[in-house]
């Protein structure tokens, strides 16, 4: 089986790899149509995170399942099913509570991007479509597995409801599906900040009613002018930076919701500022779990076409390129034909 | 007018001072007959906030109207009130978000540790009670301005709800009347962390159900313990340290509340670790404006009793020694006798 795999910074390779067994009685071996890359993959590709030794990449999939392990009870050979980033047991009390991606026995999935994965704890991690989908759907049941689920966890954290207005930092793929969520959700005027045409141009597909293109402070200044000097209700914060999240509770109105999805890297938080802001601040990584059952059910009877922010298309075997085009932010979001 | 006025560090001192007139229209001139000392003057008296020039303390207050601007309409002379440290107007879109603290026209009220106060934006900052008090509800009354109302947004902050268990990080006065509030809301346990003895009994007495004595990782562990590894649903943080402010988010489970009204004295948020913490974190100064109804309603009726926190009584001419008492820790609060 051939896989991706990191070397160092901004250097990925298709290699052979070993396919995946079960070696958990839990575990499940399932067949990947489509796989991609992640914004966070990102942070490892340009070196910015701390890195060891060469590994194997990728934490979004679905596909059909090849094999269960003899403890897998729900989870039948098969099935098309999509599971999280993290796998998680479904049971334990952080799971019930709806933190799946906190649960007490998770434990990262990784290798995605490859033909065939690997998930442990497949009953509780993965959820099948109602049948086998036709092929068109696959890109938008692939985004469930982390960026869709991640922004809808931020629309969510964020508190977003309808007639509220909300605003978007980060015109990434989890930005955009950010304001698709806020939409979905009933936001009346949803503010996406983007200086990036093509991304405008989803965005307001997707829902936004208007668009910021200045960031920082002057992004801020614009967004209090669009709301008579008082914040947006709800922010998501889709970027993970100290600029990115400074932004986002400067944007917030007092007692607004700040709902922060990306992965901080060198945010300082002012205590003095944030508490007299008077936000909610919620976020973390997205129980992508949780939202599984009705993100499917919206993508199956096509309420939501999540799938568009694959704007690169690629086989398998162009990995590299895939990575390199967003680094370089010429395309949004790669999806990967193994 | 006699008033309390600080100098410098731990020197605080009574002095003439000119009673306060009418300087707008729309201020409120009131007659206190108690005043008191606040856990958050101490900052100011340790000479731990910058300090710049002799200033008269005090910002909680309640008393009997003397005279009003004429533009003063719903408040009357004569009438018996509660106003919040933060004067508001009340009508701003933050006042009306119910976070009148973060109103647009907010103005800090000062010099309350005296006979005679100036309120600004009268009618949009003061509530008066059904008719004149009888004395021994006083001291209730008096704590609604500030320390009730902020360990009620503590509670509230932190999403106390009927069968959920809360946890106490600070045993001030802040602190446990958090205790109190969290019970009020419905809290089926409550920790309540402290080592003083006096302390914890007023604690149990206002509704605690367990007392943590241990600190730091040690507190966290033990609430880790009582609460079978998952931490509490609830955490108000009423203190405003760094070590506090950890004591609280590492004891809340993930999806979790974490209620601070501390006003944040050196506290670094790791920002990796808070966003894998999978809190929900909100406070900030208290909007004490939007609980005064319900909180005066509930001291009228004798519901509660949050006056117990003041367990040294003084003439207002011994200020000097009700601020060395609480600092030296032998008083939780000090009410004050003009």
């Amino acid at each position: 089986m051939r896989g991706a795999v990191l070397y160092g910074p901004r250097d990925v390779r298709l290699e052979e790899r070993e396919a995946p067994k079960i070696i958990e009685p839990t575990d499940a071996i399932i067949r990947l149509p489509a796989t991609c890359v992640c914004g966070s993959d990102l942070w490892d590709y340009r070196g910015i995170d701390p890195f060891t030794q060469p590994t194997p990449m990728g934490h979004e999939y679905c596909g059909i399942v090849e094999e269960v392990g003899r403890a897998v009870t729900t989870i039948k050979r098969g099935q098309f099913v999509i599971g999280s980033f993290f796998a998680s047991d479904n049971t334990c009390p952080n799971c019930q509570a709806g933190y799946q991606s906190s649960c007490q026995h998770r434990e990262l999935v990784g290798g995605a991007q490859a033909g065939m994965l690997r998930v442990p704890l497949a009953d509780g991690t993965l959820v099948a479509t109602p049948d086998p989908p036709s092929d068109d759907l696959i890109p938008s049941l692939l985004t469930l597995s982390d960026v869709m689920g991640t922004g809808w966890f931020a629309a969510e954290a964020a508190n977003v409801k309808p007639g509220t207005t909300s605003a978007v930092v980060g015109d990434g793929a989890v930005g955009l599906l950010g304001v698709l969520s806020a939409r979905q959700m009933g936001a009346e005027r949803i503010i996406a900040m983007s200086r990036h045409e093509p991304r405008q141009k989803l965005a307001r597909e997707f829902g936004a009613t208007d668009i910021v293109t200045e960031r920082g402070d002057d992004g801020v200044a614009r967004i209090q002018e669009l709301t008579d000097g008082i914040g947006a209700d709800s922010v998501l914060e889709c970027v993970g930076t100290h600029e990115s999240m400074m932004q986002a509770i400067r944007s917030t109105r007092p007692g607004g919701f700040v709902g922060y999805v990306g992965v901080p890297h060198g945010v300082e938080l002012d205590t003095h500022e944030l508490f007299f802001a008077h936000v909610h601040l919620h976020g973390g990584p997205a129980p992508v779990r949780r939202f599984l059952p009705e993100l499917i059910d919206l993508v199956w009877n096509r309420k939501i076409n999540p799938g568009k922010v694959f704007d690169l298309t690629l086989p398998l075997e162009n990995v590299a390129e895939g990575y390199r085009a967003m680094d370089e932010r010429r395309a949004i979001k790669t999806l990967l034909r193994p």
